[in-house]
């Protein structure tokens, strides 16, 4: 059996114990994953303890890379996944493990560089986070008792990766190079571009608002699925509205 | 989404760690089963550690059985899957876990109760007691890095288990009534029957040569797919030889 590398980028947003980061790691090396990426853990890095977990999985423990935020995290990532338990008032594609690692798998085919978000232990993502996932997975847990800790989401997540490569199933997703998926960072400067903007323009009043307003921007950019082109175009778009909108408050001066 | 309940039996066969047995009890709520037996926990029953881990799926540990021996532990059981990791050198089907549930589920349309072996976390199971299944288990994991813990283990197959309810498939193993899998405490009792009969026969001579043949007779009896009918049937059978023999014995005293 060939020894699978690379497969998706798992990112854990905000990790609590290092006791679970050891076990994510130990749970990808059993099926071939290989690049853990950690958003601000809570007890800093490296962690004796996340290594002792691993059980050896050293080469990914030693190739964690460490980042502040989520949207450097995803910075170079063309196609992002979220996991979550709950269902959440935003309009994205719900998966399957089994349909998520298909669709990544795809995508990576094309040369895109793909990645799972995993939340805390304690309250998973926010709704800010989620936004930036173009779609989210959940697992067929008991509703009775649904209780998977990260370690468990990413062993299965992992074990469906490499059961889906051993079927050989290549699905391609059509698409000219040109045509590729924007870069995560891309995108969050377009929304960041546009969110300066808004702010500006007093959008985000009144201040009871502003989240759920943000929530929503990130959500719409990002499930729009913008090529790279299309994210540049839209810098234009908005350096313009802002440009014009700087003008017509200067000439009112 | 309907709560499943039932499913197939985990066996843990001397599990070690109480911790282990927690996360084995959580792993088994969060995909509907619910039937957990210990075969001779090193560090005794109840078990706060154990406890602890389960993460409030006290259901699963409130109702977990002890027993002192696997074949005690299997007893009612009429079909049985061990895990393993290692290839072993044993005539048995070896299945990945998305097919041995679908087997599971096919055999307990039948009205059959059926069970999963894992072993002991140092070294898995022993091979006079994966000679007791039916059929192994093994998972597709990176031949470089394969480091399954049991919890790990039973949460893919119970994934696996829900999943395929899911998917509502419910194959069908053709067979009457009358010709249903013998309980394995009937064929437990007929190859200690036979064994013993051959013990007296001196058939296990020399001494280094005992415990292959007996796993070797294990393994050929509970291949063949005996129905409760024929292990009664072989009943009769080995009891007619060792009266037999006996008899020429007593008749050339």
């Amino acid at each position: 059996m060939e020894i699978l590398t690379g497969g998706p980028v798992i990112v854990l947003v905000e990790p609590q114990l290092g006791e679970n980061i050891g076990m994510v790691a130990r749970a990808m090396a059993n099926f071939g994953l290989s690049e853990l990426r950690l958003v601000n853990p809570r007890d800093g890095w490296p962690n004796d303890r996340a290594r002792a977990a691993a059980a050896k999985a050293d080469h990914v423990i030693d190739s964690a890379n460490v980042f502040d935020t989520l949207e450097e995290a995803i910075g170079d990532l063309q196609f992002v996944m979220a996991t979550t338990a709950r269902p959440r008032d935003m309009i994205k594609p719900i998966l399957s493990p089994e349909t998520a690692v298909q669709s990544l798998r795809a995508r990576m085919v094309n040369g895109g560089q793909v990645g799972i978000l995993f939340g805390r232990e304690r309250w998973g993502l926010e709704n800010d986070e989620i936004a930036l996932a173009n779609e989210i997975v959940t697992f067929p847990v008991n509703p009775a008792f649904a209780s998977l800790n990260i370690a468990q989401a990413v062993l299965l997540v992992s074990y469906e990766w490499m059961k889906c490569g051993l079927e050989g199933e290549e699905v391609s997703v059509t698409g000219e190079p040109n045509s590729l998926p924007a870069k995560r960072e891309d995108l969050i400067q377009l929304i960041d571009h546009l969110e300066s903007a808004l702010e500006d323009a007093h959008y985000f009043y009144p201040p009871a608002m502003k989240e759920i307003k943000k929530t929503n921007l990130r959500t719409l950019f990002t499930n729009a699925d913008l090529t790279a082109h299309e994210v540049h175009f839209l810098r234009g778009v908005v350096a313009a509205l802002e440009r014009r909108w700087q003008k017509g408050r200067d000439s009112s001066l």
